[in-house]
C-alpha cells in the first residue's frame, strides 16, 4: 500500500458494513483498513489493505489501531478493555466506548430510562448469577405485564441478533426456561401490541453538530428485518419528536458517527425499542434513497468533516433483503433480478448463501408505494432464489 | 481470492476508469480482476485483485484473459494482434476488436464517413512515410479550409488525449511542422465555429438493444474537458439526432458496452467530433444525475444483462473535474470542500497530484443550472488546491 496522503480509517470487523463503509469511502478518496476475522465474508473480497486477527484479540486491535488514523467497527463484539486503553490513550475511536456499551441491551435500557427516554417497561434479570431473585421478579414482571395470553418478552442483554436471543415466555414456563437459560443477562418487557416500527438514523459530529434522515418505516418477520421504506407511516405530528429521541440519544452519548433508533408505535406514543450504535440495516435505502446514504455520513462524521444533507432523492424508496433461498448463488441471479425490474440497485455482500441467511439488498426508487414494494420484493425474491417460494410472488398471472 | 459464484470481469489498465467501473461492480456482487502496468494509479488502491503485467504485453494479456470471464478496458492502449487473436478463439473482449481500432482517428473518421454519418471536412496525411505527399495534401487541404486566420487543426491520429496532441497551423508553418513531426498519421480538419459541444452516452448489449443517456453539455478549456452538465443547451428538436447518431454508431461497429460520441454543433448542425470506445470523463456525471450510471450500464452491457433506466435523477446535475493545483493533495482537502458545498459528491482517483493533471471530479446535483454550475466549480477548485487562483473563486464578498 503506497499512501502518501489523505486519511486513513480502521474498520473493526470485515462483514457487509465494512463492505458498503468501503465502497462509500472510496470515491471520496479514503483510505481504509480493515481489522478481519479469518472468517469474515463481505469486505475482504473487494478492500486491499486488511489486517486478519480477532476483534477481542486485545494485540491485534492495538497493532491496528496505531496504524490508522480513526478506528471504526462492523460490529460491537469488540474487546472492550482495550478499546478504553486506546481511547484513553488518545486514539480516535469512534463512536467511542460509551456508545458501543450500549450495544448491551440491559445498559441501553437502563441508560435510557434513567435519561428520561420514553421506553417499554423492562426488568432485567440476571438467572445466572442470582437465578431465585431472577424467578421472583420475572414473575412479578410477568404478574404486571403479560398480555391476553400470558405472554411477555425475553431477550438476551448480548449476542442477539435477526430475532435471535429472544423469547416469548409464558408465565407457567419462566421457572424452567431461567433454569436452563445459559447466557447474558435478560431483558423482560410486555409483549407491546405494536402500531407501527420505524427507525431514525442520525449522525453526530465530534462539534456536536447532529442531523437525522427522514423517518424510515421497517417492516419484520420473523424478528429479523425484512424491508424498509420511506416515506413511513408515521403521522406527522409525531415526526419532529421520532427525530428529537434519535437527537437526545447521540447528545446523550456524545456519539460520534452514524447511530440507529429503533422505535415502536404504541396507542400513538413513540417508545424506544433499542439502537443499533453504527450504520444500520435499516439505513441502507439512504444509498440511492436520500442525498447522503449513511455510509458516507458516517465516514464525514467520524473523520468530522461537514454532514451532508439527507433529503429524500425520490418520492418513495423501498429496500428488500436478500436472503440465501433452497439452492444456488445470487451472483448468478443478477440478469434475472434486473430483467424482474430494471430498474432495481443491486447489493450483494460476497457472502456464501444459506437459507435465511441475509447475503444482499435491494434498493427501488419510485413514485408510487405500493407499486414501488412489489417491484423491490421481486426483484430481491429473484435474487435470492426465493421467488415462487411465497405467496407475495409476483408471476405473470396466466402461469 | 475464494470466488464460488458469479461473474470475473477483467479490466485492461488500472487507471480511474477502471477504478469507478470497480466501484460499480461491488455493489452488484462482480468480482473485478484488473491488468495494471507496474505505474498504474487509481484502481490499485481499491482492487485486490491486480495482475501486474503490460497491456501491450500479449503473454501479459493473454495468461489475464484465462482468468476471466469477459475482457474489458480502462484505455485502448492495447496490443491489438493479441485481442484478435483471442477473440477468434472465443473469450469474450468487449467493447470488441472493431470498436477499439475506432480509438484511431483516422480511421474513425474515414469509418463514420464511409457511413454517412456527418463529419467534419478532413484529410489524413502520414509525414512520417509519405512526407512529400503530405505536404500537398495539407496544402490543398488548408488553401480550401483555412478560417478567417488562416489556420486548420491538426490532431495526431493515436497518442492524444486532453488537448495533447493536437495543433493549430497556419499555412505557412504547415512544411516546417510536418517536416519536425514525429507520430501517428495526423488528420487534418478546420478550425470550426463551435456554437456547442455535447456529448451522447449510448449503450449496446450483444443481444442489439441500445439505450443512451440524455445529451451532456461538455465545456473544455485548453482542449481538456473541464465541466459536463445536464441538460444541455442543445435545441430540443436536434435530440433525437442527436441521439440516433451514437445509436447508429454502435450498432456500425456492433460495440458492446458504453460508447461516448462527442458531437459539434456547426451552423445549427450537428457533427461528429469523435467517440471514445468506451465509459467517458463526459458520463462521469451520470453516477448520481442519472438513474443507471455508465460504470454500472457498461457491466450490464458486457455481461449481457438488461440494460436500466438513464432518466435524470434531478433537474440539474453538473460535473467539474479536480485537476491537481500548486500545491498539496487533494486527499486532504475534503472537509474543506465539503464545508463550501456540503451537497457535493466528491470523486478522487488515488493519483498524485500535479498542475493540470485530472485527478478527480465533483458532481453536485439541483434546481438552477447556473447556482448548481457555481457550486460544482467551487467543491473542484478547493478540493484540487486551485481556488482563488482564478477570477471564478467564490469566496466571502468581504475578504
Amino acid at each position: 500500500m503506497s499512501r502518501t496522503a489523505g486519511p486513513v480509517v480502521g474498520i473493526v470487523g470485515g462483514g457487509q458494513l465494512a463492505r458498503m463503509l468501503a465502497e462509500a469511502a472510496t470515491p471520496m478518496g479514503i483510505h481504509v483498513r480493515v481489522l478481519a476475522a479469518p472468517g469474515d465474508e463481505g469486505a475482504t473480497e473487494v478492500v486491499p489493505d486488511v489486517q486478519v486477527g480477532a476483534p477481542d484479540d486485545a494485540d491485534a486491535l492495538r497493532s491496528f489501531a496505531a496504524t490508522v488514523d480513526v478506528v471504526t467497527f462492523d460490529h460491537e463484539n469488540v474487546d472492550h478493555t482495550t478499546l478504553a486503553a486506546l481511547e484513553s490513550e488518545g486514539v480516535a475511536v469512534r463512536p467511542g466506548l460509551g456508545t458501543l456499551r450500549l450495544s448491551d441491551k440491559a445498559h441501553q435500557r437502563r441508560v435510557f430510562a434513567d435519561g428520561g427516554l420514553p421506553v417499554p417497561p423492562f426488568e432485567v434479570v440476571d438467572p445466572g448469577s442470582t437465578p431465585t431473585a431472577a424467578v421472583d421478579r420475572a414473575r412479578r414482571f410477568a404478574a404486571l405485564h403479560s398480555d391476553a395470553e400470558g405472554r411477555i418478552v425475553a431477550k438476551a442483554s448480548r449476542g442477539g441478533y435477526d430475532g435471535r436471543g429472544v423469547w416469548m415466555l409464558r408465565e407457567d414456563d419462566i421457572e424452567s426456561f431461567l433454569a436452563e437459560y445459559r447466557g447474558a443477562p435478560l431483558v423482560l418487557e410486555p409483549k407491546l401490541p405494536l402500531e407501527l416500527e420505524v427507525a431514525v438514523l442520525v449522525a453526530r459530529r465530534p462539534s456536536g453538530e447532529t442531523v437525522t434522515w427522514p423517518v424510515l418505516e421497517t417492516v419484520q418477520v420473523d424478528g429479523m428485518c425484512d424491508e424498509v421504506f420511506l416515506p413511513s407511516s408515521l403521522p406527522e405530528d409525531l415526526d419532529p419528536a421520532a427525530r428529537e429521541i434519535a437527537e437526545a440519544i447521540a447528545d446523550m452519548t456524545a456519539s460520534v458517527g452514524v447511530l440507529a433508533v429503533e422505535l415502536f408505535l404504541v396507542d400513538g406514543r413513540l417508545l424506544v425499542n433499542e439502537i443499533a450504535p453504527r450504520v444500520h440495516n435499516s439505513g441502507h435505502l439512504t444509498i440511492e434513497g436520500t442525498a447522503t446514504s449513511q455510509f458516507e455520513q458516517h465516514l464525514r462524521a467520524i473523520l468530522d468533516w461537514p454532514l451532508g444533507p439527507t433529503g429524500p432523492t425520490a418520492p418513495v424508496a423501498v429496500m428488500a433483503n436478500v436472503v440465501g433461498g433452497p439452492g444456488g448463488d445470487p451472483r448468478d441471479r443478477q440478469g434475472a433480478a434486473l430483467s424482474a425490474v430494471p430498474g432495481a440497485h443491486l447489493h450483494l455482500y460476497g457472502k456464501q448463501s444459506r437459507p435465511a441467511r441475509k447475503i444482499g439488498h435491494v434498493t427501488v426508487l419510485g413514485d408510487d408505494l405500493t407499486r414501488t414494494r412489489a417491484a423491490a420484493n421481486l426483484a430481491a425474491d429473484v435474487l435470492g432464489g426465493t421467488a415462487g417460494a411465497g405467496p407475495d410472488m409476483a408471476g405473470s398471472p396466466d402461469e
